[in-house]
C-alpha cells in the first residue's frame, strides 16, 4: 500500500543518516558547478548503503544523469538486477518526472525526499507519476525530510549563478 | 511552437528511412529477449544519424536502458553536449514519462514515434509530460509513423511470452 506522509510525522526515520549522505552528495556537485542534488540507495532489510550519487549532467555531459538515476544504475550494477524491490531511495530533491518513472521501474519501496520542487517535481507537482494509471508501481512517498537543509543548498547555488 | 499530428498527415517524412532504423533496432531487442523498442537520434540540419539504440533493460540490468534514453545518451556523448538542440528522435513506441521528460530536458526538436501505448505512455497517456508546466521544453510531436508495424513487432513479442 502506497503512504504520503511528510517526515516531520516519522520521527527519526533518519537515524541511520541517509538523508545526510545524500546532502553531502549534494555538496559535491555544487563544488562541480552542477545543481546540488544528492541521491542514496539503501537495501532497506540490512540497512547496508548499495549506491551514493551526485547529479552529473554537466560533467558527463548527459541529460540523464541526475542523482537518483545514477545511484539506482549503481545500485542495479551491484545487485546484478534491473529489480530493487527491497531498496529504499533518499534523495535531497523531489524527483522529476524522468526519475520518478525510473523508481517505478526500479520497483523502489519507499522514496524519501528532502526538498518540494513546485517547478520541476514530478511526484507531488506536474506529471505526479505515481499516480497515474500508467504507472505500475509506486513506492511509499515521505516527502520533506531534511526540508531546510536540502532547500538551503540549491537556494545558495542559484544566488551565486546570479 | 509544439505541434501534434498523426504521422498519416506528414507524406513522404520517413523518406530517409529513420523510422526502419528504429524498427531495426527494435527487431534487435526481441532477438535479446527484450521488449522490442528502438530508437534513432537524428541531427536535423544534416540529417546524420547520430545513435541508434535498442530496449537493453534486462541485457544491461538497468531498469533505465530504455532505447530512448541510451540514445540520448550516445547522442550527447558524440555531440560532447547534454542539450542536443537540432537533433530528432524517433522511436518505435510512445515513450513512457521517463524518456519524455529525458527527451525535455535533452531538448530534443521533434519527437516522431510509431506505436501509441495507451497502457505504459507518457506522451499522449499517463503523465502526458510535455502538456505539464513543470516541463520547460517540449518537442514537436508526430505520432503513429509506421504504426502497424511497430505495433505489430510488439504483439508478437508479447504472444511469444504467453
Amino acid at each position: 500500500m502506497q503512504f504520503r506522509e511528510r517526515a516531520g510525522t516519522v520521527a527519526g526515520m533518519d537515524a541511520p543518516g541517509y538523508m545526510q549522505q545524500a546532502l553531502d552528495a549534494a555538496r559535491t556537485a555544487a563544488e562541480y558547478g552542477e545543481v546540488p542534488v544528492g541521491a542514496v540507495v539503501v537495501d532497506a532489510s540490512s540497512g547496508h548503503v548499495l549506491a551514493v550519487a551526485s547529479n552529473r549532467v554537466e560533467q558527463d555531459r548527459d541529460p540523464t544523469a541526475h542523482a537518483e538515476i545514477l545511484a539506482i544504475r549503481a545500485a542495479a550494477r551491484d545487485l546484478k538486477t534491473p529489480r530493487l524491490s527491497g531498496c529504499d531511495l533518499y534523495v535531497t530533491l523531489e524527483p522529476c518526472a524522468m526519475c520518478a518513472q525510473a523508481i517505478a521501474f526500479a520497483r523502489i519501496r519507499r522514496l524519501v525526499f528532502g526538498a518540494y520542487d513546485p517547478k520541476g517535481g514530478g511526484v507531488e507537482h506536474g506529471a505526479r507519476v505515481f499516480s497515474q494509471p500508467t504507472c505500475h508501481h509506486a513506492p511509499d512517498v515521505v516527502g520533506g525530510m531534511e526540508e531546510a537543509a536540502c532547500a538551503e543548498i540549491l537556494k545558495e547555488f542559484f544566488a551565486g549563478l546570479r
